[in-house]
């Protein structure tokens, strides 16, 4: 432990303390200012040490980590835990310095955990390699099956001593990797997948080191995985900025694909870990029908239950319609005057009888239902009649069973005590309605079990010789952007559909082409890497006759842009845009994107992401992200998009980029849909 | 106290023993079964009691209602709270029961609380009028200045219990309003707007009895009221059905009209009070230059810093620019290699010098910023130097001042300790980020304060005369479709731009119209009271030539619906649809509508409501709720909307409904944005 001392609230002394209060190895403090700390032997440098060394913690000043990171080198040390901050999180100069720790390591063969982090707590083993204070985990240490990995020190400390003192998380093992120069999420979460005291991995993350691999590892994990990713927004971006070293990434992408990989995604942090902890109860989920989880929402009020059913509407959960038995069953508890609905208002019922045998004859009567797919049961944990044993009253249930969860409210002292009743019988709680449903749909997320469902595609298709030869950087920048023209070439290739085009180098070519088209025609006016064609004024929709043709070629021709060719192409008219297309993300590689084209895809943001190989199930997942997906259907009268065709194009496009690693951006914007079928009309593809 | 009695846990003795244990006027007890109920002489009837009567409290089965009110009648009362349930709420059998007792009440002059509530509470003189467990409240009653008004028991009763014993927030008075067949939201709104205890109003509802009388009371306060509504959603419209007799109304439109009377909204239950008590304590709200409140956050971590940020992007908030002074005090306490920068992660700080200096100084400095609108502060309460005394620590602070929230963390026992402490001194704590962020972005919702606001549009206009007798529903069915063409005659009257056109009976006029008007042309059939043409075949656009006009015509002439006549109008390219219109709601009266048109309208569900009079801020109000509202600004290069010309639109629209009472509804669809100005191109318009 380098830096030890037993100054008193200091982190070089809590990271002693609680050493000693768990872990039963030897124990050398590192300090030069000391021979003795807290009763164990000090030494000056980690090389005076004489027994057998597996692993240094470091918690001296930034500057003075190269050189202990040195000697642990001729110590012939392999791993140390560098929980100092000062480093790439606080601007250029950390930067740098952490860039000379990597490298005086990546040398002498040692790995570095953080640095700017807090290590590592393995409850099971009482191990707390941390600089958290001792009273915050000493008395209150939850284990339990739920695992974290944080890029943060507020969740690997302060939240962590919230959750475990009100007992809310079973915790098996919390990693803080700070700035994560070396050791990262993907290895860890790769750990985690595999140690049989981990159920479930929650993440929270600023960013991704190795995204592709990370979506790999959580895209075949059998266990459930939950991330909150911090830095969604474009204010958040700012503000992440210097912190931790982060690049925040392309959050609409990184959404794509975390679900794409069965991921369950929060928002804030104890929301985080509510679906953690519900996700470890092992509850049977079954498949709705349909996809929407059909929900029996129990409770002791019409408001409660109506608020409940809001917030389930906004999450894509829907209310079970309860089975002729059920509400026979729920009826034979109820005054004759009140009606059995879902949500159950079983006040009358409670009344009558006490709520005691209500919920228990209730909750049963729910579970043994085929058409309900879970429970969202309102408690008031509270005086007299409403004191109630719950684990006594839900005790003749069978396990495992479908989920039950309760929003409980009540005076805090009786909460309390019923909330661990029901924590300790693999019942979860919540203090707020919004936070049940979210929970319960997070459940349902991944159509109810994440196990192995994934399959990568393993399509591959001809590569025409063409390509091979077209899909090359030019020599000279090492950039190039193929124009429409070329770009479409290369689509067509591989047998999608673009629009009919000719292209023209004079007027006369120009009319020419247009008559045998037959007009109505566009007129495009192909200058050398350029995108905004429309705002530079190279694109004329539209032209009727001979006469607006010779005009709009004329005007095209006195543009600041001059271009160099046109393209004739008939004047198609569509039922839909779409915007499809692939860009390669530095973390996550090629991606593919479909949106909701023209000003939709802009203003609506109504976009949608994922990682190429894409397969099927890819693209109608895709779809069902879209806000405007029920325009793809048919809508108003137009023809329902041909959707083999569509996932023809995004499988292709996603392969595409995959295959030929020139390819940075590919851009089939507007992907017209005409008669149903998705079709080209102008296109760009840049290389690196 | 009808329907006393001495049954441990029942209702009747609740309500008796509540009596007793803070009303200091007397009561008497009514039950036919008892002599003596608790020690109190029990009547066999009302009339039987000899001495003055203010009110009587109704707790007896529903059936047995109509003869107690009968009797109350014949002792010449003039109020009473029915408290019982079995009315409205079960169906239609209760619905005539409950219309039994308003009638006999009407007749009496009889005033009816209730029935199926909860009464009335009122803290400041320990007024239990409600069946509430004794235990529920004799020990935590928390007397403050928020008042209730509720449509459910649940919040009249386990909520207000749990509020209460963790002294979240302070009550003045609760008012469980049932079924509120008699008295009902808008009436005691009008109250405690007046009550001096009373300083914020938060209300539950399920419906809207008097919805503009509401909205003009809301609109015209000086009180922040605060609206939870239930019954967003299809899903829980159709849960409410049965509830409290409820109609949940179209909520779009509700949501404008709340808006547009200054009143913030909330969508779970303990969000709405946190709302309310946050409201309730005076903070100086400063209004930002550009409407969206700078805010800093001032944390102990980097990723508290940054999910807050987040939070705030999906509010409406910004990050605050700090003022180089405040930099430079800020940077005092922090080491050198720390930047300082909002969000302000001042963990180095608070570890070189202690948090409570580090807490005192920031604070402090960041509430000095004039840049600055209020601060989101992140705390431990902790243990060790983390244990700390935050009434002494804010102590210095001038009030009132700009609000400063808490997000606080720690284990139970310390948490409850630093919250009550802050909350003493009112500054408001939340337990998640996400929350902390709602509230103190409901505080600048409405411009930061809400006082004397708004200005109802006094404007005027012209009514042509060909108007008052177009405006007339035809006499044999009580209503009447006005055409395409009817309806825009009577929008050009009030100088509203609409299409050229011209109305025709044959080929040979159709042909001639065309001609003169120049190609392409649209043409239209109109058939009686028909608003679906397009659907139907009666619409052929961009036709561009004699020919194609002919077979227009011809196959027009072959649909289901025949044309009685045609419409000939030039085909107008526009730069964006707008959908306007107006509708009369049965509670709020006529609104105007104002939506992103085509499609947009319908799939992404953008539009806007404000009840009718609009005044200028009213539309631009209603233009900022508007996804799209970028599009109206001059989106790519197109010309901006002439919004003159498009308040002109709303204001107008709202003000014809207002006048003309048969005006059912107008609806502008599309609103055809031609250079910038907006142009109707097809509208209709339902007399009843």
């Amino acid at each position: 432990m380098v830096g030890a001392t037993a100054e008193p609230h200091h982190g070089g002394r809590h990271l002693v303390e609680n050493l000693t209060q768990g872990y039963e190895g030897p124990i050398y403090p590192v300090n030069p200012k000391y021979s003795e700390v807290l009763g164990l032997k000090c030494y000056a440098k980690v090389s005076k040490i004489e027994g057998p060394l597996d692993l240094a913690l470091i918690f001296v000043p930034a500057r003075a980590v190269p050189g202990v990171l040195e000697d642990c080198v001729t110590r012939g040390l392999r791993g140390v835990i560098v929980q100092s901050g000062g480093f790439a999180e606080v601007g250029p100069e950390g930067k740098a310095l952490q860039d000379r720790c990597l490298e005086i390591a990546r040398k002498g063969g040692l790995k570095i955990w953080g640095p700017n982090c807090m290590g590592l707590i393995d409850t099971s083993k009482r191990y707390v390699f941390s600089f958290i204070i001792p009273e915050a985990w000493e008395r209150s240490m939850n284990p339990g099956h739920v695992s974290l990995i944080v890029q943060s020190g507020l969740l690997s400390a302060s939240f962590v001593a919230t959750v475990m003192a009100d007992k809310t998380l079973g915790l098996s093992k919390v990693c803080s990797i700070g700035n994560k120069c070396d050791v990262e999420e993907t290895e860890l979460l790769e750990y985690l997948l595999k140690d049989p005291a981990t159920k479930v991995i929650a993440l929270y993350l600023e960013s991704f080191v190795h995204g592709r691999r990370f979506s790999e590892l959580a895209g075949s994990a059998d266990k459930p995985i939950v991330v909150l990713k911090g830095g969604k927004s474009p204010l958040a971006t700012e503000a992440a900025a210097s912190h931790t070293a982060s690049l925040a990434g392309n959050y609409p992408l990184i959404r794509g694909v975390l679900k794409q990989a069965g991921v369950h995604q929060a928002d804030d942090f104890f929301e985080w870990v509510d679906v953690a902890r519900a996700l470890e109860k092992d509850f049977y989920l079954q498949r709705p029908p349909d996809g929407k989880a059909r929900i029996a929402v129990f409770s002791y009020s019409g408001a409660s239950g109506i608020v409940t059913a809001d917030h389930m509407d906004r999450h894509g959960l829907t209310l079970a319609r309860l089975s002729s038995r059920t509400l026979e069953r729920l009826g034979r508890l109820t005054p004759a005057w009140m009606p059995v609905k879902n949500p159950v208002d079983y006040y009358p019922a409670m009344e009558k009888h006490g709520p005691a045998l209500a919920y228990k004859h209730a909750i049963e009567a729910l579970l043994q239902d085929p058409q309900v797919d879970g429970i969202i049961a309102h408690l008031f944990a509270g005086f007299g009649i409403w004191s109630l044993d719950m684990k006594e009253i839900l005790s003749g249930l069978n396990k495992p069973c479908k989920p039950v969860l309760f929003w409980l409210m009540g005076p805090e002292k009786r909460r309390e005590s019923t909330r661990l009743a029901l924590e300790e019988e693999g019942w979860p709680t919540f203090p707020e309605i919004h936070r049940t449903v979210k929970v319960m749909a997070s459940l349902f997320e991944h159509g109810g079990t994440k196990r192995g469902l994934r399959k990568r595609s393993s399509l591959e298709f001809q590569i025409p010789r063409l390509l091979t030869k077209r899909l090359q950087p030019s020599d000279e920048t090492g950039k190039k952007v193929l124009d429409e023209f070329e770009a479409k070439k290369v689509l067509k290739a591989f047998n999608l559909r673009v629009v009919k085009e000719v292209t023209t180098k004079s007027l006369e070519e120009t009319l020419k082409a247009a008559r045998k088209m037959g007009y109505p025609i566009v007129l495009k006016g192909v200058a050398e890497g350029q995108s905004h064609k429309s705002e530079l004024g190279l694109v004329k929709l539209n032209l009727r006759d001979t006469d607006q043709l010779r005009s709009a070629y004329r005007k095209m021709l006195r543009v600041k842009m001059k271009p160099k060719s046109f393209l004739v192409q008939p004047m198609l008219r569509g039922d839909l845009e779409l915007i499809a297309g692939v860009v390669r993300d530095p973390q996550f590689g090629p991606a593919v994107m479909l949106g909701l084209g023209g000003v939709r895809a802009e203003v609506y943001k109504d976009v949608a992401f994922r990682l190429a190989p894409l397969n099927r199930k890819d693209v109608f997942d895709m779809l069902s992200d879209l806000k405007g997906q029920v325009l793809l259907k048919g809508y108003r009268g137009s023809k329902p998009v041909n959707m083999e065709n569509l996932a023809d194009w995004l499988i292709k496009l996603g392969w595409l980029a995959l295959k030929f690693e020139m390819i940075h951006e590919i851009d089939v914007n507007p992907l017209l849909v005409v008669g149903g079928e998705p079709v080209a009309v102008d296109a760009s593809m840049i290389l690196k």
